[in-house]
């Protein structure tokens, strides 16, 4: 294997030898290939692509780098959820429960917040004292007894993919679809689960906007997962607005918190209801999906996953009582309503700019060590197609001081795009698609 | 300047802000940014390409990088030729002392051999004590006296695109036209020329086969060149075939030799005079191609070429016993003929397969650090379109020992590719293109 010859092969789109590509990704582990060559590599490859081969040997590469968690003795499926990332995207934070309290074990280890999009550990750690850095052995202690875990990524778990994926990062390379999907099924794979349901966003506020090129790589996951064996269906869901009303950390998190407690906002709620339906149907695919989705509202209602989040908040160290009292976590010290500045009817919420509005108040990072504000973040009242009179209520921002609030009004302006009376108004179904080796295709 | 950013837009093919580039280059040459987002970079520009802002920001950075020579004390103009490289181009030992002989100084600064291609440095040093590592105070000295000099890229020559270059070779990013075109004019621009001559080999032997991507290349640096009041010329020239009868150091420099001595092959010796009569007319364009012609020939008929070229070895530490007797420098212990396997016409003398050759025998590299044994190559008999009976004498094999003749011959036979009477035999004109900034286009 000559490295050059690797990379120049990709450049000029020929198929190369999985044996080569083997290679190449071991020397890169090894520290025989240095990081301009995999840059080069990389970069080709998001020109070139990879076919299914060549992506393949990247998952199995970066499984294989790392630790398989064999999580077999517990006496239940053990299936996870996977979002591709947006705004206001709160859902893990309600389904893991949920899918606890309905027999399921979920052992799930997610990401942080970078650039427009919000991550789950940040919103998990919005609560005092909760703690995402688990030993693993903890880990599955936590998922034995409660049913459910969250962790972020560990040293152990696809360390290949750790480094190739802070190399893409500063190397304009991470919208490479094949290798967003080895990424994303290297580390699923390495949970050791029986089944996954894969959300990939779709609309503006997505990393990947396009339907076309996020059904590809719902594609590529499925096919990767069932490769091996691992039961995987993906759901294309609605980003071309931010999810619920909350965009921001421990804000969300207490939205998260009265979606448990049977409140919250509607999308929320159906699509937490549609997931964990998806995941009772992973685990036992003989259920229906009307069954499933009876059974998951019924565990929401009940106060069983009410009941699994508040001993997954104590055993990760969170004090409980924000389970009561979800208003706890509005930290931040100024709040400001922004008005609508006329008449007319809401054509858009954007959820890039609140997403990028919320890094702008120091709630969120564009390199991976900054710290986040967990209090700052927006609240939106108006959705697509809501009617609004001038001076009315468009949102509130929560800041650390009143230029933040400043700032932020400006930004739910601009976010909140008004149109006259009787302009049509575009927005994407909730579930526009739903994906499964057996049988898929478009849901509205 | 975000670095990701500058990545981003190339990747993206938008046109990158002048000011945005020069800083990434500048922050590159600091260390600021990592080889391995110029590496991501270099591979974005390899598909995208760079426009002619672009590649200006490039040649403007990698000269201003290191130092400019200023040579306007001498008194006459300064012209160089610069070959994008072949198989059996020994083109600059004559062309240098004879455009000296006709009134002009030559700076040259000339690259080593790499991969299939020779280059001038390995064959100059091939004479006894010729040093090509001389410091610039003695290079303008020698310059001063003989008229022409000849070293390699010195530490204080664009040390920009020596980094560069470096990072291209092990990245795949070399064949990329616009940086081709930058490289090259960014080192020539730094000799203080009046006039720049450009051989672009075109053909199976040459970095860049294809014509049309040839005459991209001469058309590039032509526009660098014209843009900064250079004026400079292109000649496309055939690679499809070695250039003379001899590929490998020591042997092309004693063929040069018997050029300047007024003997050696016709193709040699046409391009030459074609050449130096180019360069005389980029001094003085007045002069009509004819005269510029004849005055070439006179030179190199009355042998004040070769005694330039003597003037030139002695000045340069070399023995100039050389010069009467070049067969001296036919050093490798073995010879062998390989002959004819059977009777008909020659279609084909593969230039790549001889220059591979040259390698395989110890008197190449592929990395830039190898040493290499100057003796060995291979002398060619035969041309395309000649007719062969079975074993004639088809080359001759100058080796280091019997496994090395017996490979050898193996290559000669692979390169010439022999077909049936009648067969059309392709070769391209010597010189198929004149392209300058006032008139151009094909000659034949």
């Amino acid at each position: 294997m000559i490295p050059t010859r690797v990379i120049e092969e990709k450049r000029d789109g020929r198929a190369l030898e999985p044996r080569a590509l083997e290679l190449f990704l071991q020397a890169y582990l090894r520290g025989d290939v240095p990081d301009h060559q995999m840059a080069a590599f990389l970069m080709a490859a998001y020109f070139q692509g990879l076919d299914d081969g060549e992506t393949e040997v990247f998952v199995r590469c970066m499984l294989e780098s790392g630790s398989i968690l064999d999580l077999s003795h517990l006496p239940g499926p053990r299936v996870d959820k996977h979002s591709t990332g947006g705004v206001g995207d709160k859902v893990s934070l309600v389904l893991a429960p949920l899918a606890a309290a309905l027999g399921l074990f979920v052992p799930m280890i997610s990401g942080r917040g970078l650039g427009h999009t919000g991550g789950t550990l940040d919103k998990l750690e919005a609560m005092p004292g909760f703690r995402t850095d688990l030993e693993l052995v903890r880990f599955r202690q936590i998922l034995e007894d409660v049913g459910c875990a969250m962790i972020g990524q560990t040293a152990e778990i696809a360390p290949l993919d750790r480094r190739l994926y802070a190399l893409r990062d500063v190397t304009a390379t991470v919208p490479a679809i094949p290798l967003i999907a080895a990424s994303i099924m290297s580390k699923k794979l390495a949970e050791g689960l029986t089944g996954l349901l894969l959300d990939v966003k779709v609309g503006s506020g997505a990393f990947i906007p396009e339907e076309v090129r996020a059904l590809e790589l719902a594609e590529k996951m499925i096919a990767i997962g069932t490769a091996r064996d691992l039961p995987t269906v993906a759901l294309l869901t609605a980003m071309d607005r931010p999810l619920g009303c909350t965009v921001g950390n421990g804000i969300e998190t207490a939205e998260a918190i009265r979606c448990l407690r049977g409140g919250g906002p509607a999308d929320l709620r159906e699509l937490v209801l549609l997931e964990a339906a998806e995941m009772v149907r992973l685990a036992e695919p003989a259920v229906g999906a009307a069954e499933a989705l009876t059974r998951a509202t019924a565990a929401m209602d009940s106060g069983r996953a009410l009941e699994r989040f508040a001993r997954l908040v104590e055993a990760q160290g969170g004090d409980p009582r924000v389970v009561d009292d979800p208003d706890s976590l509005y930290t931040a010290p100024v709040s400001v309503e922004a008005k609508a500045a006329r008449a007319g009817i809401v054509l858009e919420v954007a959820p890039r700019a609140l997403g990028e509005g919320v890094v702008s108040l120091g709630g969120g990072r564009v390199l991976m060590e900054q710290a986040i504000d967990p209090g700052v973040g927006f609240e939106v009242l108006v959705a697509p197609g809501d009617e609004v009179a001038k001076g009315d209520v468009l949102g509130v921002v929560h800041a650390v001081d009143g230029d933040g609030a400043r700032l932020g009004s400006q930004v739910i302006q601009r976010a909140v795009r008004i149109g006259k009376a009787g302009e049509t108004v575009e927005r994407r179904p909730l579930v526009s698609h739903r994906i499964g080796p057996e049988a898929g295709g478009q849901v509205d």
